[in-house]
């Protein structure tokens, strides 16, 4: 178990990593990313692809976090500071006062993914921290093996999508194709059956029995799927009402991994 | 058409209810509500349960919404300002630069909207105005006649919700329940056939077969619908991967509603 740090100057360089992060956050930092909470620190200290470099715990809570901080390297500092000190550092209240700083140590391939994954998600265009998240959070629900990002896709490890994930990007190994990759074409020489979700599909939703591997293919809310991709694949719609033809992307995202789950062969 | 009330001053008395209303909207304002955006705009317009009492509209928006306002009673005050002002006025930048302050005219009780409505939601405990507005997303989506409120949910109407749902609060007729008030002895009363969402549910979703009329419950993510209310009603659950049995409640509406609209009778 690492030994805890005490921090009483907002200002001490040792954690300048932790400074403003509300800003940093709108800029990403090459590697490092910042993860929030009880939930989403066990799901670090869990993990195989990251690795936590730091971590800063308000006072109060460090007695809560004693088993887990004892799964923690020795060579991860823990900084620990009282709350005041905690909200100047961040440059706002947070209030749950646990913040990591961590590292992706493995970044697997699209091919890998695709070779250890049964069901995939490919998402296109997803530029939205709340929706990326959302989208994860219901990938682990439904166990889903890997998500597939198009270069037009946010980043995951984003500290909102983070949390709105509920840690669920830190669960569900994801991978970003290159620019002008062919999404399909990966998918056929995995064997993997693309279905495409698009207010103007083929087929509806609820008929669909899904293959033995399936890439499910989302785009954003308005522009959707780009009609050259659609062109190519099967695709499906989500019967609506009349006058009203509008669901969000994460709630797209649940209703097929529903289906899916449920009619999987 | 009402005539367009030119605005250069910030501080103009005349437009006092839009100022600074990130904050007011977290106060709240007995009986008013502020709408933003084109979308939402046109759902007030065209509601009958609301009615717009004035509107700040951006300069460079009036030519685009011309049809829009010609829609709008005599009477009602259009203030048109420079963006630059129009974002001092509102105490944050307004992109949109259309709001409206509205009021609700026609409260249906429970009772109204149970007479008419086919399936029903029945809110307990939402207090988060994101999820608000996408599980009223969700009932648009799939053609929901009604959305019932326990006194411990927070306001469709706030900003936040109302724009969350892409106005869905606003054609989605809804009606608070008083405290202490017994939902599932009024889904009785009805004939409508209560169904409980509950992640210890007694039945799969999936294999649920919807009633004539249905009243599906919802409850906040976390503490769930009372034990009380659970014991007195059918109850349904969403089959989960292992490890992580967690969906947000608009996600979890969607999912429900698209199956009662699937397979209803």
């Amino acid at each position: 178990m690492p030994s805890i740090i005490p921090i009483d100057d907002p200002d001490d360089p040792r954690i300048d990593a932790y400074r403003d992060i509300r800003e940093r956050d709108l800029v990403g930092r090459a590697g490092l990313f910042i993860a929030e909470g009880r939930v989403v620190l066990e799901k670090l200290v869990g993990s195989t692809r990251f690795r936590p470099v730091s971590l800063l715990i308000a006072a109060k809570r460090l007695a809560s976090l004693d088993g887990l901080l004892a799964e923690l390297p020795d060579d991860v500092p823990v900084f620990a500071c009282e709350q005041a000190v905690f909200d100047r550092i961040a440059g706002f209240p947070v209030h749950r006062g646990i913040l990591a700083i961590a590292r992706q140590v493995d970044k697997p391939t699209p091919d890998a993914l695709l070779e250890s994954a049964e069901d995939v998600l490919f998402l296109s265009a997803i530029a939205n921290h709340d929706n990326m998240g959302g989208i994860f959070r219901n990938a682990a629900a439904f166990g889903i093996g890997a998500v597939l990002l198009d270069p037009d896709c946010c980043d995951p490890l984003y500290r909102k999508a983070i949390r709105v994930s509920v840690g669920a990007t830190l669960l569900v190994p994801f991978a970003r194709l290159d620019r002008g990759e062919d999404a399909l074409a990966l998918f056929e020489r995995h064997e993997v059956a693309s279905v495409a979700l698009s207010p103007a599909g083929d087929t509806l939703l609820h008929g669909w029995r899904p293959a033995a591997r399936n890439a499910l293919l989302l785009g954003a809310e308005g522009p959707g799927l780009s009609p050259a991709l659609l062109a190519r694949t099967r695709s499906l719609r989500i019967a609506m009402a009349n006058g009203f033809d509008s669901l969000n992307v994460a709630t797209t995202s649940g209703i097929v991994l529903h289906h899916l789950s449920a009619y999987r062969v």
